[in-house]
Order: structure tokens, then C-alpha cells, then sequence
């Protein structure tokens, strides 16, 4: 029997990719050259299309890597000398922390507990070390005065928390002179950024993109660029095949400077494409109105509620619920229907529900969803 | 108009590849999780397949990166603290030469001109800087004796010469206290290695075994994990997600640390499975006639000559050619019958020609080949 995956990544295919898939086989994508012209007319277009969706200025490129995880790496390994500084409310901001310690960097980290998320309203404009400003201080959350890069995550997928996009754009403005970094692994196309602010994000493809995974997007400007420069003049590690400057060199041409996962760049060009078609507005107006049924659903249907209590910090892609009921038992439940949900991550395996809605699930879909877990 | 691919990497799939494509997208391949059972069987079988198809012991773990690319720096990061050796005879084992020197590592390196390769006999048994010893000197490759790893590529993608399972063998054996890695890339299966003493080998998917890009392949022994441990300890960087302990661990549970390339993974164990049926012999002997038919084809053709002189360093998956008539020409011949053969690498683009003779290719295909090269 087929299923419908409302698991929060790998996840449902978007509708087209088989198709897409067809056509990647026709056309012999598995064969053909990532050094020829071919190959960058794909990286073109897949360029073009997530810099429509996404409102991407040309001062930042769009790069690949093998994954979103290799991102914080690759992001803290070239644009961090010293320090780095984490938001962190949960398992995967915990784990761009953990990357920025296990690369021996000096990282500072401000922590929520579970299901709760930052507001841009938390933070003092006024970095931690710098002479005090008496209006400025109180008890606001301060980014460290030597911290080189701020690392947010706009959606936490393991408690269904946001940060939300006006909240990201403003603290990056009152902290102009910091690299600032969002992890929009589970939330992008959904997050409005504005890179004219935001120095680098980044997401993986088997979320809302709904493709195979193996393909991490690492959009990212020319101050990260001349950043990691920097750092390599100074015989600083910055790595090799994907540092920064290797990536940028090669990307200018169209290129990569390994050979690529070429099938997914393809699809995910041929999917972003298909998003624009429907326009970006109508997929994030689509996607909250799909959020707010299961939201409300979670609110009112006996045995369950949502874990975030805090509206605003619901994450519209991500839900997570409290249940009565075992985990366990409804996941098998709504199975037996030809649905998969996600269960609670890490401890809250057993009374946490975790339900994507990314933009491969139809209102109607999750109506069904929604009747099956009554 | 299909074209059957010729060329070096990427190349021509695997003649199941589509159907097993089709399978992935019946079974959803693209959507289970990487923590499900069903993900787990999937790893499994992966690693048993190229288990009994590459001779691998218990010793060693089969992990996956995001390309070969990417595991030349993991295994420097993790297996070096200070100094490795490179045999250098092209442009691939040069890139794993300039990684070392990307991070910092005191890289040496023996260099042998464009299309001449490495025997065992060539090399002392005695290390550099180690006390001599009068009958083993005179004007042989000595390895140094502070390098903690020897660094060795099977088949030189660039210029066509491998060096032989043989002589890799028995350099590991002569120098058994240095761990050696061997980059297989574009020979697997084809070479034979011995796996009691060759500490670790690494290919990617999109050569011999004829999938789309975007999955390495790293076979590494437990000694390699020690010496990973060991640098941990020291506070020495040895990456994030992909250390090797942070690889292995997941291995040992049939994952990994991040989301992979599931559908390669996927495919890459059917097509495993596919060639243990026919048997790694019957690949072996398949391939060195194939590669026959071709040399033979090089030697007697006018305006045609192999590469590489030496015979035994001759590459049975990578022939070389050196062309009278222009290259592209060649190449645009060709293809409008409906065959795609490589250019020569770098700066041998324009007079010479490689011609990939992967499982992929059958007999009839090859000849059919150096029917419209004639």
C-alpha cells in the first residue's frame, strides 16, 4: 500500500517528481558531464528559479553540498575564526552548537527550553562586553561583542518551534557588523528572509522541496566570501573542495568542484520551478491555512495539544502535539489508513506527535489526516 | 537520440538502474526515514553486497559521504596528524596530494610524469630517514618515515594508469606500520585488494557501477577509527557529523549521522547485488577483454596510440589515447552515432581521448564503438 508521508523529512514527494524523475531518465541526467554545458544550464536554471522563490540579490550565491548538516560545518569552518554564537531551543539548533565545538571554536549559546522560541524583541541591541548603554541593557538577551557569526534556526524541526522571519530580518539590522546565519532546513520556501540583511541560509531538499535527500543549499554572500579569504590568508583551515572561496570559484562558472549529486540539482530546479509557477505567496498563504486546521484541530479533538503554547512561535511546517494516547498506538492507527506521521523526537518519542506540513500535502490531505487521528 | 555514455564519470548506468529507479519510486524510497527499520535493511544489505563483492572483512566499516571528493579530506582529517605520502602520477592523485596541503598537513609526495604509474618493485622497504641499510637503498622511492599515511590512487581517472592490486598489496605489506589509503574511484571493483592489509579504499558510485552522482563510498578499518580516536583525544580537528567516530558509531546501528543519499544507497546495494550475481571474476575477466579489444584497437589504428607505454600500468576501466585528427572531432563523430566518448583531461583535451570501459558497457557496445572510431 502507498502512503502519504506527513513525517517532518525525508517526506512526502512533491506531486511532480515522479514525472520529473521520467524525464531525468530520458533526458540521461544520471550520465552526462558535470563539466559540460549541459550540466550548467541545469545549475543555471536551478539557480534561477530558487533565487525567484526565495528573493535572492546577486550579491549572494547559491551553492550544493551533500547535506544541510555539512552546511554548519562547512559555514563555521570559513566564516568563524574565534567565536560563534547559537540560538538554541532544541535538537538540531543544539547541533549546529555542537559542530561549532567540535571544530574548537569558542561558542557561546543561549538556550530555551523546549517548545519555546526567540523573539526579535528579547534581544538588547547592545552586544555582551561592550560598554553599557543604561537603557539598553536589562535582562535582554546580548550577543557576545567577539562573537563573528550569529546562528539561528528558523525552524526547529525536532519541537515544531519558529522563529519567525520579521523577528530574524530585525535582529540582523540591529547587529549589522555580525555575520548572521539561519537554518531554514524544514522551513524554506515558507521563511521570508531578506538577504539584502541575512548573510547566509541554508536547507536540505527532502523537506519542503519534497525530493530524495542527498542534496544540502547553501545560499550565502560576498562578506561570508571575503570573510573565509581572510581566514585563509591568515593559514587559518578553512577546508578544501568545499571552502568557501573553492565553492564560490567554481560556482561563477556554473560548476561544483566535486561531481555532484547532478540528478537532484535537476529536480530541484524542475521543483522550485513548479513552486513559482504557483507563486511563492500562494504557497506560503496555502501552507498557513493548512497549518491553522491542524493547529486548531490539535486545540479542540480530546487527547491532544499542541506543545508550543505561544502562537506566534508555532511552526507552520512543523507541528508537534502532546498525546494521551501512547505515540505509538496512533501512529499505527492512522498507518493502517495510508498515512505516516512523524513520532516526538529524541525523549518525547512516546507522547509527542510530530506532522509536517510541507507544501507536497494537500489541504485535502491533511483533512484526511485530521478525520483519521479523531 | 540516446547516446550510450563512454565517458569517464559520470557514465553510462547501469543496465538496471531504470528498472530499480521505478522500484525506489514504488516503494517510496524517497520518502522513509533514515531512523526506520526499513532504512536500516537498506544499509544492511548495501554493506553485505559490496562486502562479498570487494572481499571486505569484519574489520572494516562501509560508510557513505557525499563523493570520493569529500572522503580524500575526511581520511587526511582523520587519520593524519602531521604527515602524509602521495604517490602523484596525474591529476586525481594530485588533488588528494593538494587536500592534505589544504589542511595544513606536511604533505610529501613522489611524482612520476603524465601517463607512467607505480610498481612495487620501484619502492625501498626502508623508510626515509630511517638508519640505512645498504642493500636496501640505491636510487629507490623510500616513504618517509614519519608519514603516517600512504596515500595511493589503483586508476588515475586523468591519465589512464593504474597501479596494479598486486603491487598495492605488497607495498602495504612491506610497510606495515604506515596505514595506506587507496583511491579506487574509477576502478572498483575491478581491483583486487587485499582487505587484511589495505586499511582503507574509497570509490564513487557514478563510475564502474553505473549509478547517478552524489554518493562516496569509504571502506575503512578499525585501525584508521583508533588513530581517529587517538587525534580526538589530542584536541587535534578532526571534523563534525563526519568524523570517523561519528560515522561509525551510526554504522554499527546501520545508519548515519545525517540524512544521506537514501536512494543511492538504495540503488548502489541492488546494483551490488546485480553484479554478485553475475561474480566479481566474471566482471574482472569481462572487463580485461573488453580493455583488450581497445588497446588493440589503439595500437593498430592509424591516427590512434595508447597513452600509456607500459603495459602492466595500462588501465583496464580508463583507456587513454593520444589522437592524430583533433579530439572533438573525433568526439563529434562519434556521437552523432549515437556514442559519447571523454576528451583528455586538462590540458590533453585537445589530443587525446578517454574511452571508460565500465561494467556498464557490454562487448558489442565496445565494438561497436571502435567500429565508428575507425
Amino acid at each position: 500500500m502507498s502512503l502519504t508521508f506527513f513525517t517532518p523529512g525525508p517526506a512526502e514527494l512533491y506531486p511532480t517528481v515522479a514525472n520529473h524523475i521520467q524525464s531525468a531518465l530520458a533526458e540521461q541526467i544520471g550520465s552526462i558531464s558535470h563539466r559540460s554545458a549541459q550540466f550548467r544550464r541545469i545549475y543555471q536554471h536551478t539557480d534561477e528559479q530558487l533565487r525567484a522563490l526565495l528573493n535572492v540579490p546577486s550579491t549572494h550565491a547559491i551553492l550544493f553540498t551533500g547535506s544541510a548538516t555539512e552546511i554548519w560545518e562547512r559555514m563555521l569552518q570559513n566564516c568563524v575564526e574565534f567565536e560563534s554564537f547559537h540560538c538554541v531551543n532544541g535538537s538540531f539548533s543544539r547541533k549546529f552548537y555542537d559542530t561549532a565545538v567540535d571544530l574548537k571554536k569558542f561558542a557561546h549559546l543561549v538556550e530555551k527550553p523546549l517548545g519555546q522560541g526567540f523573539d526579535y524583541e528579547e534581544f538588547s541591541k547592545v552586544t555582551e562586553g561592550s560598554p553599557k548603554k543604561a537603557e539598553e541593557t536589562g535582562d535582554k538577551i546580548r550577543i557576545p561583542e567577539y562573537a563573528e557569526l550569529v546562528c539561528l534556526t528558523a525552524n526547529e524541526t525536532s519541537t515544531g518551534v519558529q522563529m519567525r522571519g520579521v523577528d530574524i530580518n530585525k535582529l540582523k539590522r540591529s547587529h549589522r557588523s555580525k555575520l548572521f546565519c539561519v537554518d531554514m532546513v524544514s522551513s524554506a520556501p515558507y521563511h521570508s528572509l531578506d538577504f539584502e540583511e541575512v548573510d547566509s541560509a541554508f536547507f536540505s531538499v527532502q523537506k519542503s522541496f519534497g525530493l530524495p535527500a542527498g542534496l544540502g543549499v547553501w545560499i550565502v554572500n560576498e562578506k561570508c566570501l571575503a570573510r573565509a579569504e581572510q581566514l585563509k590568508k591568515q593559514e587559518t583551515v578553512i577546508g578544501s573542495y568545499h571552502s568557501l572561496p573553492s565553492l564560490w570559484k567554481n560556482y561563477k562558472n556554473f560548476e561544483t568542484p566535486e561531481t555532484p549529486n547532478v540528478w537532484n540539482i535537476y529536480l530541484l530546479g524542475k521543483v522550485a520551478e513548479d513552486m513559482n509557477r504557483l507563486g511563492v505567496d500562494h504557497i506560503r498563504k496555502d501552507t498557513d491555512a493548512k497549518a491553522r486546521k491542524i493547529y486548531d484541530f490539535l486545540e479542540k479533538a480530546d487527547g491532544f495539544e499542541p506543545f508550543v503554547k505561544n502562537t506566534e512561535h508555532r511552526s507552520p511546517t512543523v507541528a508537534v502535539a502532546n498525546t494521551k494516547e501512547p505515540a505509538k498506538e496512533i501512529i499505527e492507527r492512522v498507518k493502517a489508513q495510508g498515512m505516516l506521521i512523524g513520532s516526538g523526537y529524541g525523549k518525547a518519542k512516546d507522547n509527542q506527535l510530530r506532522i509536517a506540513n510541507f507544501p507536497a500535502v494537500s489541504m485535502e490531505q491533511v483533512e484526511r489526516l485530521l478525520d483519521a487521528l479523531k
